[in-house]
């Protein structure tokens, strides 16, 4: 690797010059796996002196870990926001964000590390995941040295013809943007193109750094302009950070919108607003709970959009929409709205009950990113940084709206049940929302049973749901876990982190429980044990043996990441079995467990084909469209 | 999912066409993980006679599964070839391949189904890695209904976009080619066209099926026509079997190529045969050794070459020869020779020890699948399938060639060591070549420490070597010997499967541990188990946090993935710990150990810095390449 060499007192290397960037945007962790190729970069991740290495067990659990992190970081900077509008609610969760606070917009970014070929492309899935589902994670790889590109040498991780553009060209249709870097020159303002385009579109980048560039003097000056995306200055100034004003046309467009959104709102007798993810993703939840609370309105989320805003029925939460896969009664009030404001929709089948939303285009109005739809007309570069804010002001009032069940948030649902029968889905989700979530708590959901059946537990305020219900990867939801433990770590105030998986998913990704275990993290690992995989059980194959996955010991899967080793002292874990609803309940109302001090698995034996309701009827639907 | 519809006699569902298709082939596993997309497939699947499927706990172990399987297929037809020529001999492991024994050239063939997006972007480094040391691989790709397709409806596992050709895209570079499947008509035909291109090239090839394909009707005679690449037919025949016939301006060129080789060969007074990856891959082993026999010389192998025909001394072997990072006595002897005969050569960084042949071009012939180098003069369409069996009756036999040291392949170079002393690498591959591997075993090496010790182990006869030498990614081998105990369980003869690893290698692919559990296979594990990536410390950042790893209890890996479950027994399953010589002695002379009658782990531990010699002069070699 090309040495370090010497820096005059205004110059930073290339490498420190990216992770100074990386710090001021609020990136603590870097994720990844060592390569010979990245290893003299680590050396100045090693010195900085606010970028931490997390080495990762493999690069696909570093893809989503970084996603994690990303997604966890952000809802703690919106909250951060809600903090600044309502001044000192209980149990909100505050991260040290210091003067992120002072703006919204994207700004829960995740980075990761891999090397050349071997290690880029075994993230790939992440980074399309993170694309899909607009986190903004960078991609950093570490490559031969642009000489040896040059020569075209048939070195290891390639494809034995020189090292081609074939590795950027697998992320061409996964990043919003990529850069090779080659030479010194533009280096530093590449990268700068890079994370900006990351941050205005929520959306994952691509970025090579060769060894003989890591140690090239860059000037420190260029770190005194920040990166801001000009959506987030939109928000209430004239002037943008770019010096750019905004021009009039813009704000004679604006007002037109808000006029023609007035219109509707007058005229309608029950509206709503419905929270989606990305209103979480480009950092609008403070903006839309301001509108919510000003026209006294009920929200509700879909599941992409939950804990947006805090789930508080006293602030107007109505429980969560999915169509035709909804609590009957929430659904039943929803439907009857006349004027259906979405922010930041994502309509996905998932995230719809299978596309089976009833409301006809005249009710709708859609508040996105860069554009608003109002009935069927289309307004480009009207976006909810700038229109949210807007209609806060110039909507009046609405007295007389529906109200929503009463149990929403309440967990008054959980189902009667004898405490020797075996846990059902029914009564499993309810009580986790009854009996073990509190405030502030991060509840990560898997792909499969574990992200329907969360719709049917109440979250407290303050708590921040991760899963990822559109690219649906199954494996995710594992590293993820630890990338929003470390990000929970950022918060000013203590967070618990849970996992909900199942025996078939976890399986995917299960090395990572040990970096959890290694770095001394406290998870509560709640695995559901139902041999095998239920999802894909009830689309399709019901006993069909390619269903079937190996059978983990769940209880000594703790011990076996905790061995004592020359470096590591094994770490105190627990592990719990619940086969029967006593048991849970037990180990539920346990103090040693709820206080999370320790890495916990909370293992429960449910039975093969029992699933949550809402799965049952999502794999009816999906079987009837593929079949279609 | 669409039905099945109602066939003719004379008809097969599309999905089984391909199934035949790979079973015509020798294709009898098929690897990866179900999906919602997949799934009426691999309904067709459990329902096939010849076609098994395989689980894994997820899609990149998949992928190396799959390579893994097809390299040791490969093997077994060569050594079913080489036993057709030289009749009878002991020891030699022979495959049931059937006709399959009448052909050389590529017919290793691995299958893999994943489902859209998020499975198969997982496996895209496995398949980049097939590319890249020419395995051919199919990736089959379960994808939504061509209807859903053309909808662009946002479908989980999408990008939220429809489903675009992103993910082909991704497969561009890395694949030898590629067929998204679209309609009725020319679905049976692209399927051949794909099978036929891996076979020719050696490499790996994408496909997708829409739900709505698999059960269209093909025509069962399609399935007469064999799939078969020219260069095999070639090897014997004036007429290929696709009718087309062998031209006389081709065998002009051959017997021009053939004079010119001769003329340079009765000059020489000390010529080799230097076998390398691709005579293993395009199935020319056999042929190169009847070269080798019908010359007298001596052949050397290049660490990709290994195994390529038997490593015996009796019958001409002579050493691996790396270059600089050779045994000093093989390095002397092989760079006396004054022409240097290449079949199949791929020079790699790792498989030429940095780029150090010493061999002007003026000494060099290089023999490839489809062309040849003599000295200087490129002859292309000149391939080693026509051109060895023309060499192994035009050169005449040398007389006192030089002799390679005695100590290749009789292992007397254990060096002496005390009974309580740490296990040392210098030590620990001499005595595997001694006093563990038996004729017929399959040995499979991971990236690091292993690919490198094992230079030091002589390979009995019949032994099969398995490792991603170019492509070099951590965590291949551990799904890799999955691949080969089923590959092996396709032999005639049993076969053990031994595997060299590293705890920082397993842990990016451990879970496939957990398929072999339950599928009831026997391998040995062998884990060495230094506390952290060596490779990478001894190319930089020798005590640098970022190389250490977390701590596994090896002993208990076993029991965590053998659990009762209402589908499984536990199996037997046995864990070994060495922490001294003489206590791996002990194991390695015991019985129960060599046997190999159930699953087994040997841990052995070693010094963290402790590394074979020659990986000790290639860190040295990268790192100094790196910082050119």
């Amino acid at each position: 690797m090309s040495k370090p060499g010497q820096l005059a007192d205004n110059e930073v290397y290339l490498g420190t010059y990216f992770l100074d960037r990386l710090a001021q945007l609020g990136v603590k962790c870097l994720f990844g796996v060592p390569g010979d190729f990245n290893l003299t970069f680590l050396d100045l991740v090693e010195e900085h002196p606010d970028v931490k290495w997390i080495g990762n067990t493999n690069e696909l659990n570093a893809s989503y870990a970084a996603d994690g992190y990303a997604r966890v970081k952000q809802a703690q900077l919106n909250q951060d926001r809600e903090g600044d509008q309502a001044d000192s609610k209980p149990g909100q969760a505050k991260s040290g964000g210091g003067k992120d606070k002072t703006q919204g917009g994207v700004r829960g970014l995740g980075a990761l590390l891999t090397t050349q070929g071997v290690g880029e492309l075994s993230a790939v899935n992440g980074i399309a995941g993170a694309y899909a589902e607009r986190v903004p994670v960078i991609h950093l790889v570490g490559v031969a040295s642009t000489k040896l590109q040059k020569s075209r040498a048939v070195l290891h991780h390639t494809l034995g013809d020189g090292l081609t553009n074939v590795f950027e060209q697998a992320h061409s249709g996964i990043t919003c943007a990529r850069a090779f870097l080659q030479k010194a020159e533009d280096a530093a303002s590449e990268i700068d193109r890079i994370l900006l385009a990351a941050l205005t579109t929520a959306r994952p980048a691509y970025l090579t750094l060769p060894t003989d560039l890591v140690f090239i003097p860059v000037d420190k000056k260029r770190l005194e302009t920040p990166i801001i995306p000009d959506s987030v200055a939109f928000e209430n100034k004239d002037v943008l950070p770019t010096g750019k004003k905004v021009e009039d046309e813009t704000k004679k467009r604006l007002e037109f919108v808000v006029k023609e959104i007035e219109r509707l709102w007058e005229g309608a007798e029950d509206p709503i607003v419905l929270l989606d993810a990305c209103a979480i993703r480009y950092g609008v939840g403070h903006l839309a709970r301001d509108l919510v609370q000003a026209t006294k309105v009920k929200f509700y989320t879909t599941p992409m959009g939950r804990t947006a805003i805090d789930e508080d029925p006293e602030n107007g939460f109505g429980g969560v929409y999915v169509g035709e896969i909804s609590d009957p009664e929430v659904k039943e009030v929803v439907e009857k709205s006349d004027l259906v404001i979405m922010v930041g929709s994502l309509k996905s089948d998932f995230n719809t009950g299978e596309f089976s939303y009833p409301f006809s285009q005249e009710q709708v109005i859609e508040l996105h990113s860069d554009s608003t739809l109002v009935q069927y007309a289309h307004y480009p570069d009207v976006s909810f940084h700038m229109l949210l804010p807007a209609l806060a002001k110039a909507l009046k009032p609405k007295s007389n709206v529906s109200q929503p069940p009463k149990h929403v948030g309440l967990s008054t649902k959980v189902p009667e049940g004898d405490k020797d029968e075996m846990v059902t889905q029914k009564a499993f989700w309810p009580m986790m929302g009854a009996q073990l979530f509190k405030e502030g708590d991060i509840v990560v959901t898997e792909t499969g049973t574990s992200n329907f059946g969360i719709l049917g537990s109440a979250l407290p305020k303050g708590t921040t749901s991760v899963s990822q219900v559109l690219w649906g990867s199954i494996g995710f939801a594992n590293p993820a876990t630890l990338g929003a433990l470390l990000a929970a770590e950022e918060s000013s105030t203590p967070r618990r982190t849970i996992l909900f998986t199942g025996d078939g998913s976890i399986q995917l990704t299960i090395q990572e429980v040990a970096t959890m275990v290694r770095l001394g993290l406290k998870p509560i690992l709640v695995i559901l044990n139902n041999n095998g995989y239920t999802i894909e059980k009830l689309i399709h194959g019901e006993t069909a043996s390619y269903n079937n996955i190996p059978s983990f010991d769940w209880q000594s899967m703790l011990s076996f990441f905790n061995a004592p080793a020359p470096n590591f002292k094994p770490l105190p874990t627990k592990s719990w079995l619940a086969e029967t609803r006593g048991q849970l309940e037990d180990i539920l109302t346990n103090d040693e467990f709820q206080k999370a001090d320790k890495i916990q698995v909370l293992e429960v034996r449910m039975a093969p084909l029992d699933a949550p309701e809402s799965l049952i009827k999502q794999g009816k639907l999906s079987a009837e469209l593929n079949a279609a």
